[in-house]
């Protein structure tokens, strides 16, 4: 099973299914393609795709043993993120390569290798003939792009996607031997800044001096958007914030990664933001605004004497439970205006955006997942916040009213969203493991939720 | 003459012989073998490329109709700007379209339009056998990048170049109608700023508010290169600045280009810049700072969440008499070195440079170049500064201890270095007549200079 899985897994990261950007658009629906021929192939009863316009397609599959049993949601998203930059991968991003005892390659964790240890582990109990509740499967193909059209098909196919309780797996444990359940993920705004003169690009030498720069006003934006301590300075950011109890702070700062750690994983010295917050606590428990891409007038080798018509940045907030993030995309629009110099225009679009999303770690479902945890890696599992978000999650709670498990099996240094993606291969078969086991213990949970 | 005249010069445009980047390498190769082609076609005695390392050649070609007569160096560049934004081209910009009384294309005036009609001159006066000087031509394909080789070739043919005076037109007539000769010129520095932090690119959701953040780095950069009054705020900057005599700016402000045309050449309300000078003076007599380029990040369609490893500025400054260059690129790298937050690194590279130019209009080449304006045009040319560089005229007064004439034939609005670069079709024919009484008003000069 080891080989054969191994190899199924590459095949899987080997299509290039990144949603950013329309380049490799047709990929995703490959992937879609290949994700449901595997679904098929491993005996389940009904394998579908639902599509919603263009939106590459969400495959649905479900393995129903009796109605009467409870029902598992198991959510994975099968698209990527862009690769570039290409020339700081070791070997090509879909070219998955092992080497030690990791796998690399685009998406080999986030999430083509946590989705896939689920199916192998439904496949194993159904070869075993030992599934003891029903599996559905829901995976989508826009989850690096804000999950744009899944509310959409969660809606049109409501029926379909009624369970009991949901796993999702895209998140990471403390370290490569320490299982975790994350209970906490921050909320998410991305949005583009678009700085424009009136009129059209000019020769730097012979307007240098009165023509206003949209590249200055965009730099004085970005400069303006923190505060000289760092924190975010749009007015009344920070008003809806949850307060966290003192005693989840000290279980935080007990079994939490701590700043050393933190600091080793970014490999630097970084250790900027709020005072009097760790760093754990400044990724999960407060917000923050990273300006993810700018670009501007002449890009290209050399020189080139021009005064551009227009700048651009890409912005992406993390909201922490209790911020909305409507009120804050307005708030953005308000202030980049304010700030940008009276000569310019600012043009403020929100591409994707979700509220922050917190369970209770008392669920029931919680438990069965921290004794499979424990049982497979002999270790009870922390629990942890994630400074990451899953649109996803807030969606499967508030739309389909489920409690949703976040099993990760991920570690910190697998370079997520980043050159030389990697997994560690030992942790995807402990996953299927404890996939398996977490199966196993959802026995005994009643059909309930329906 | 004018059909033919007009067709090749669009010849010559046709060939996209962008200097800055190297997609376009080959192609400088080609227009300089054009180039050769015609001068010899014209009949000119010797034509030859001359070589410096890879750099396109410096095409050299020589009338001589005898030693004791007085030689005229003729300057011009085929090399032109790169055509980006593309799609804000109305006719491709290597393909040559008249429109009305216009030709269109990149580097139709910039410089292959203003260089090709002094050949036309001197080819229609050796049809008529009435050349009375010797001419030498020195045509080069790296003037838009900083003419980075010029230097070393000019010292290694020193003899080929001797000459009396020289006579560059890659400049501006005040309107389309009144014509102009310059006599100063702005200096230039191209430099690079790239931004690192150490380590990989990093998730902005998992890392997000305690890695710094380069692109937020280089914006505080930018924002801290003018003062809120709108002047450059590198120490000491402005204490070499010249001093300009009231009767000159009394000059400017009665004969150069008002604030309101000014304004209307950039299509806009622009009007920045420091107080108490006219936008004129703010270009020709004061110093400019402009970033002409930004990037970092993710720039594709979509968004990535992640915070980069690296981002980049090009800037570009132009410098008034008596600046020196090479102290202004030191202090420049001290200044953005002290404006780096601690946890980034700030590397700068300049990448061309040169001093301002100025030149005393009593010259007598002036005198002779001013009756040929009046001549053709009906008008005295106004004496002008210009707010560009044109490295090549300090090279050529410095290395050749040579008076060097400047004299103009485009108009304000040929979108020089822009989308839509145009020349008015009539002044090429009036520029090939001026270039014609030039010459034969310099037949009168003794051969003195070398």
């Amino acid at each position: 099973m080891y080989t054969r899985a191994l190899n199924e897994w590459k095949e899987f990261v080997r299509i290039p299914s990144v949603s950013s950007g329309s380049v490799y658009r047709s990929h995703l629906f490959d992937c879609a393609d290949w994700l449901a021929k595997h679904l098929q192939k491993m005996g389940m009863q009904r394998v579908l795709q639902l599509t919603s316009g263009v939106a590459p397609p969400v495959v649905y599959a479900e393995e129903m043993i009796d109605t009467a049993k409870a029902t598992l949601l198991i959510y994975g998203h099968y698209d990527v993120q862009p690769a570039d930059p290409l020339n700081e991968w070791k070997t090509p991003p879909f070219e998955p390569t092992v080497r030690g005892d990791y796998l690399y390659g685009r998406g080999v964790s986030d999430d083509k290798g946590q989705l896939f240890l689920h199916l192998k582990a439904v496949e194993s109990l159904m070869a075993e003939h030992r599934l003891p509740i029903n599996i559905k499967c829901l995976f989508e193909g826009e989850e690096e792009i804000g999950s744009t059209h899944l509310s959409n098909v969660l809606r049109t196919h409501k029926a379909l996607f009624k369970a009991d309780c949901a796993v999702v797996s895209d998140m990471r444990m403390l370290d490569l031997h320490q299982p975790a359940l994350t209970y906490g993920l921050r909320g998410n705004i991305h949005a583009e800044l678009l700085v424009t003169r009136q009129g059209t690009d000019l020769h730097s030498g012979i307007y240098g001096g009165i023509a206003s720069n949209p590249i200055h006003g965009l730099a004085h934006i970005i400069a303006k958007l923190h505060t000289t301590k760092g924190q975010i300075a749009l007015p009344c950011f920070y008003d809806d914030v949850f307060k966290i109890s003192t005693a989840e702070r000290t279980y935080m700062r007990k079994n939490g990664p701590s700043n050393a750690q933190l600091r080793r994983e970014m490999q630097g010295h970084d250790d900027i933001g709020e005072e009097n917050f760790t760093a754990y606590e400044q990724l999960t428990i407060r917000p923050s605004l990273t300006v993810t891409g700018i670009s501007g007038g002449y890009q290209g080798e050399g020189s080139k004497g021009v005064i551009p018509r227009q700048a651009r940045a890409k912005l992406n907030f993390r909201l922490v439970p209790h911020q909305d993030s409507n009120q804050i995309a307005q708030s953005l629009s308000r202030y980049v205006a304010q700030q940008c110099p009276s000569r310019l225009r600012v043009e403020v679009s929100v591409t994707a955006q979700s509220n922050a999303y917190q369970v209770n770690p008392d669920e029931r479902v919680f438990q069965a997942a921290s004794s499979a945890c424990q049982n497979v890696f002999g270790r009870k599992p922390v629990l942890l916040r994630s400074g990451g978000s899953i649109p996803i999650v807030s969606t499967l709670a508030e739309q389909l009213r489920l409690p949703v498990v976040m099993m990760g099996f991920a570690s910190p240094f697998d370079n997520l969203h980043a050159p030389n993606e990697r997994f560690y291969i030992p942790n995807f078969f402990r996953g299927v493991e404890t996939s398996k086991q977490f199966i196993k213990n959802l026995e005994f949970m009643r059909h309930a939720y329906h």
